[in-house]
């Protein structure tokens, strides 16, 4: 279920990376580079940062396939994806606590102390959407609206604390999910945000 | 033959960063680090993805030396270099097949699925102009202009299917070079691009 | 001695990291993640690109804790942090050659090329603001300001000599620190830059 979960968040996340790119005038290779990047490279860093070799796409291409495809697959559907935003992000709030929840999985196969359990589980989820934005060139927008990152961490704490008292890891699956799930849709309807750190200044001469 | 042909477009590589790190004003510093981000950047990320260490540049330092050598070189030879357009284009044109080629035999050497050969071929031809243009500050240029990502699929495909059906791989280096060489000279001349996904409407809030 | 002076210089270059994130209105999310990668981003690509695992803050998580609580103190103390100016700009030059000098010591430990030891020490010298300034959506700022990258691979040059040379391990590390600190606080005193390549025609169509 969990894999299910997995596939569908990421060809979510390969089509609205297609949307960005499309935004940027990109070419249909650019539009499968930047869905690539955006659905598969928050595991790609994590793997990388834990050594934990081989990368989950060189075992298995096919995902490339299917994040190419989903990404192809928007640019006739774009004006209904478009329409679609609600689904979508909903579809992107799966994505952000099932990536999580593998991430902290493969955090705790590595054997790392419980705090990089948690930090390979948002690394996971969010880092995708962060190399997406910097290859746009634009400055990392998940630092700037509704809680997206501090869902990741609660889910990720969440999953960690119920393996840690002994849970079942399939009860913990889908109770980090829900909870994780809950908590970023609530923060898309209220607006709730982190607080921010506004600073004018030049500090440096 | 091949080497010497690798040896060329690290070079030819480093001395088109140079240019793009002198329109940015960098000082000699950052005309040094944008030339070996540029000509070794798809290499290292290629190993650093498929795990295959140690990277080529720490194996051989020397081609820090020749990269840098030919970044400052082409300080006072701005002008020269300026004039010499199609030359460095066609240079670009041979370390882009060069560069892929080399990059799919590392994919075979490590044993991995067809599909992820291609695509260290991509990385090793592609990565190095991406992440230079991340460090400018641009949006990756080769997604918008002419066929270039398209140009190290195709010189990989036919390598890796030349070497798949048992000919020599002397033969289909030399083959799929010159029919990727061939294939970026015409689509320089005549223009060709890729389609692009143009798409205006925010879909984000 | 070096391990306190690290450890000064890590939660110096979380602050000076927290204040480019306020400038750009992040949230406190944010402001941690920019602190980390200023921190600890130069030590994890030099680990990363010699395949020297487990990375140093996973073996030691606290260190996420020290950066992440810096920044955030610095948002209360952002005014102060701002009129201590000269002080944070000592403290980034007691980084740059603290964490040099470290990352020689790993590269010799790596046994690999001399290149390379002062590689390794520039990477972990000065790729944490360069991450920082990619991610921050700016030119890499340390290639047009006053020797910066130039003070790292002095600091380490002589600290690989004085060791291959058989001097103490302990003098060479207090001399090549003080020695590079005293550039680079002259480098700004006196504003002493790197050359710049200034060149304004387009070569690409």
């Amino acid at each position: 279920m969990l894999l299910i979960a997995f596939y569908i968040a990421i060809a979510a996340e390969a089509m609205t990376a297609a949307l960005a790119a499309g935004r940027r005038n990109m070419d249909w290779f650019g539009v499968c580079l930047i869905a690539c990047v955006t659905a598969l490279g928050g595991g790609t860093l994590r793997d990388i940062l834990l050594d934990h070799y081989p990368l989950v796409w060189v075992e298995n291409p096919y995902l490339l396939l299917l994040v190419c495809g989903a990404a192809l697959l928007t640019i006739p559907l774009a004006r209904l994806v478009d329409r679609l935003k609600w689904p979508f992000l909903l579809l992107d709030a799966l994505g952000l606590v099932v990536f999580t929840v593998i991430g902290c999985n493969i955090g705790m196969e590595a054997g790392v102390h419980p705090i990089i359990v948690i930090v390979a589980g948002m690394v996971t989820g969010t880092a995708g959407g962060i190399l997406r934005d910097v290859l746009c060139n634009d400055i990392p927008l998940i630092f700037r609206g509704e809680l997206y990152a501090t869902v990741s961490m609660i889910t990720g704490t969440i999953y960690f604390l119920g393996l840690t008292a002994g849970l079942p890891d399939n009860l913990m699956i889908l109770a980090s999910v829900i909870i994780g799930f809950t908590l970023r849709f609530l923060a898309l309807v209220f607006n709730w945000e982190m607080p921010k750190f506004v600073y004018d200044r030049e500090m440096r001469k």
